[in-house]
């Protein structure tokens, strides 16, 4: 939020809207201002936002008149918004990040095991023998696609909020798009060209990507954790001292990384849905709908960045049972089925051409 | 399903894998099938699925022993997807129509009342003057970024499902990639070249786009019946005998057509997050998670066409009455501000411009 | 709906409201009326709501003067809510049954196995032995809680609507009450005393419990079709020609039942937020939020039936392994666990005691 | 989680399981430890379980061979589970303040404006005269039935949590009722007698009727915000310095209280479907489904919270414009339409008295 009011103020000073002194005063409080989140909070439930308390707060940091031109021309929502965007903008970026780690993790199994003969279970029962690295490939799939929707979703959410009280740069005296071209530019996001302040799309879009992403990950944990069954035993996370352990019984061995994955799966349909329900606030800035979806985006971020790393984790150091693998396919495929063939490999293929075509 | 299953026959028949007069036969009985859908009903419950009892239906349909090249290699799931896949792309396209008439609709407002004032309403309460011309820019960008999303979210979800039970197509002896081919031309599908059986996200984001035009819809719904209260008279749906009335008070006149667009907006997240909630089956093909999902997608295509075609004909017909909002303006607006401005103005040109730009 | 509007007529005639020639007239008419359900769709979507073409049809129906005291002092919402009522009140009767038969078959399980050994498995892995039984024990509490809470919220929420336009009775000149009670009673509806048309609590909680009831069913079907894993081969759903075969490999057998109950549980939780969402209308009658309920409601109500009706017939003829179960047990069991023990057969106990004790 | 192993130890050395030595130990580190809980989550993260790290760092704080014998018999989520019992427990009293503090306020204004005419109004349209107590009433009668559902599902939620691995006791070699027993009247939390490790209905039923609570202000916000409009100005939120102003215009005053219970209202209804999709956990114990369970109740209590304690500030300070009402009235109202009546009234004393009859 400082670094909102910050970049304001460079822009309405290099408008001529507000004293070049002002501006440097403001920005120079903006850098070094310090805030206290629990008073903060109080006086924002008190306002009704948090905008107020912070701009008070903010205020009694600026020396002298320059105060006064603090959050020139702009209304709350664009300082929530804006401030929004940016949080967001870093939350996607490691997120991407763990989309790449759990990516390269998957296409690596799917290389690796080409070759290494299982069974494909449908409705939960032996089907017909697939190569180990079929099951990374549809994973990966799923992520490949899933990297380009999330970060074309993040690039068009996390954009610049600034248009004052109605929405229309009404308060700058014709330089309004002037100011938002130069406050995007120093905020690094980009300018829509238009407020968004009630048509909340760019949102719901980030948090139904972001819970596809939990879900891809749960997918991953949801076939993982089944290999890991005893009764199954063809693959098993990576163990490690303290990991997955039995506060009962010490014989045990848990997947514990899938557990965490979904547990994010199960939580992130319905953060999504509340971003998808606050789609029709009233006219140009609404009551409630809107106030809460930081908070929620912020959430689905957790649970997915969660879901994704523990998963990266596990199919980096996925232990493979190919000897399991070849016994439960000799006892539970039918006995005419045929190993894994070339129509495998080529999907295979497919996946990590895929994969490396869509790379950022 | 019978569609696919035509399909299917003449690829296999051209890649030498059935005989041709087979293909013929199987063609022509999908052609000229008749199906009792209740009998299908009962007998998918029965079965678990519903392709196996339509296979049967089929196969009595097709004369001699063509009947054995019927579903050739397929795999249930590959015909009810693909059914699915051609239902919701004549859907999609429909919607599509709907979101034109319905942006057209606002574009025009926009132009149209560029110029005349009205009052901005942010949390409930007057606040500035904005031309009137702005809400319905606002209303445009929704659609124009939605038109897009949407647009793309069914071209990658409507695609073709062909793996054979496990997914690989390896019941085609090394031609599987032409047989998938061949059927997805035939059928006007995209070929995806992996099988998404089990990775559902396509279903999910095309769930997520549909939400969102139901929530498109019902913002502009919200507003419009806002606008429509009698207390503040300043737009009102198009009336028409029989349209709006009141069982009980014949002096009566409703925003029935909001109505419509608020209940869509209402029943969409929840059937979206059914969709986001789908996304971890089980291995290679799932046990309950994907099996309904044709049911909720239908859901939500008819409630987003509902919410669509009730404000398309609303927009196209809204009673503004100038007036009124001036009268508002006066009384509501602080006494010292401007009406709406140049800044406004480029805005709402701004938002005609998306939506030229973002057209088909 | 012509239930309701014969027996409000009956009771204005009663309370001399109407005259008694009408009352009679238009009880025949409601008995006796003819529908075209595609004609009053249409119109209903023109009208904004059924209850207007309804009673347009009806009057059509009602010959001579008659037709001028059909729907006296009520509102279009008394009639839809009121019908609303009737109809889950009979769907409600019929998920009892359900419900009783399937805990029926739980009880008879959690006896039949109380000595039956197995292992419990814990975060997918296996722990300690424990009788069968309890397994069964565990479904049975869950169904003897639920069944409890699903008829109380029945109970609750299927009751008389009626109000007349402000929801205050005020149509009725000082007999509102009496012709209540006598609607009530002659339509087998509880008289809640007080209108509920912007308090929609009683339909959320009976989708929630609705919802809860599909997650019980969906339990057991976790638990089934996960022993029923060829790995694992501990249980499996009773065999019948023609069921849960595959359209392409004729050696499987699939859980084809608990399908059902997955995919129910799985699209329950979405509607019942629906429901949770539209406790919000406006003022005494709201816009958009309450009009789809019924069929949410309904939707919800079929895939509860579904559900319970497909684990009623898994557990009636559960096929239980009881050799496997022991062998699983002597691979998978830590050596120093003992079989299952009197606290497990104390327990199986109290859940059988929970459901004789809580049935209706 | 301390207290919950702290009384665990006493109930154990009662029932002659563990030395009256260790008892008294762990009963007093558990009062006195200090545990940091940055170091847990962490921890927490890796073990897959809070339970497992939390234990370590209890049984540091155990002197001597006493720790051996810390959460004897106990599994981890006996633990996780009852402390959530004890959290929820003293959340849902609270709530339960709050409840009645709103429900008393509707009540006074109930009482207070029987007499007050005001306008009905349906589909956001005008409809027929009421008492201005008739809203309250309807505010109230919703208050009533969700106090009782409530405090009946809170509880039937709280309640202990102790079977140890299996969940069937049997770590306590027939004494486990007995310790049960005395563990639950040591936390004065209700003991079911049964386990509910793998049957979630008791927090789903918990989750969805503190969404109804959010939901049941939200209604009273949504009618107030309108009411608030300029244009109708019937009531408002009451004043005062640094509530509801605008960062930007300060002629306005903001439904800020309203918006908070709006808030709360949007996110709720997700926040319950996570709850209502966690019922079908596998086997004795799940993976994902039930780990994050705490956490979503968590928000679920804050928001119903923050809903309900802005909604009774508002009611008890609610400014009524008696005046504004009667021009509303005289301008809105059919011309033939009578003002508010007895069955008004007798309505009114119904919702007076049901709030009276169902206090707890």
């Amino acid at each position: 939020m400082a670094r909102f009011e910050g970049a304001l103020a460079a822009a309405c000073a290099k408008a001529g809207l507000i004293p070049a002194a002002h501006a440097q005063a403001i920005q120079r409080a903006c850098a070094e201002a310090r805030f206290d989140p629990a008073e903060l909070a109080l006086a924002a439930r008190e306002a009704g936002t948090l905008a107020i308390p912070f701009l008070e707060a903010l205020r009694r940091q600026v020396p002298g008149d320059a105060a006064s031109s603090v959050h020139f021309g702009a209304t709350s929502q664009d300082v929530i918004d804006s401030a929004a965007s940016l949080c967001l903008k870093a939350g996607a970026e490691r997120l991407e990040a763990l989309i790449g780690e759990l990516g390269d993790a998957a296409a690596s199994l799917a290389k690796r095991h080409a070759d290494t003969p299982t069974i494909a279970r449908t409705l939960l029962q032996p089907a017909l023998p697939v190569p180990f690295g079929w099951k990374a490939a549809v994973w990966l799939s799923f992520m490949a696609r899933s990297r380009v929707s999330f970060g074309r979703a993040a690039r068009e959410a996390c954009v610049l909020q600034l248009g004052g009280p109605a929405g229309t740069l009404s308060g700058y005296g014709g330089k309004g798009a002037e100011v938002a071209t130069a406050v995007a530019t120093e905020l690094g996001l980009p300018n829509p060209g238009l407020t968004w302040h009630s048509a909340r799309d760019g949102f719901a879009r980030l948090g139904a990507e972001t819970a596809i992403l939990a879900g891809a990950a749960a997918k991953i944990a949801r076939d993982v954790s089944l290999l890991m069954q005893a009764e199954v035993a063809e693959a098993a996370e990576p163990a490690r001292p303290g990991r997955g352990g039995s506060s009962s019984m010490p014989h045990k061995r848990n997947p514990a990384l899938c557990m965490l994955a979904l547990e994010a799966g199960q939580r992130a349909p319905g953060l999504a849905a509340t971003l998808l329900a606050g789609l029709s606030p009233e006219h140009e800035r609404g009551l409630g709908q809107w106030q809460g979806q930081w908070l929620t985006l912020r959430a689905l971020f957790m649970a997915a960045s969660s879901a994704l790393s523990a998963m990266g984790e596990v199919l980096e150091g996925l232990e493979v049972n190919a000897g399991a693998m070849q016994a439960n396919l000799a006892r539970l495929a039918p006995p005419a089925s045929v190993p894994a063939d070339d129509a495998a490999k080529a999907m295979i293929e497919r996946a990590l051409a895929m994969w490396r075509e869509k790379a950022p």
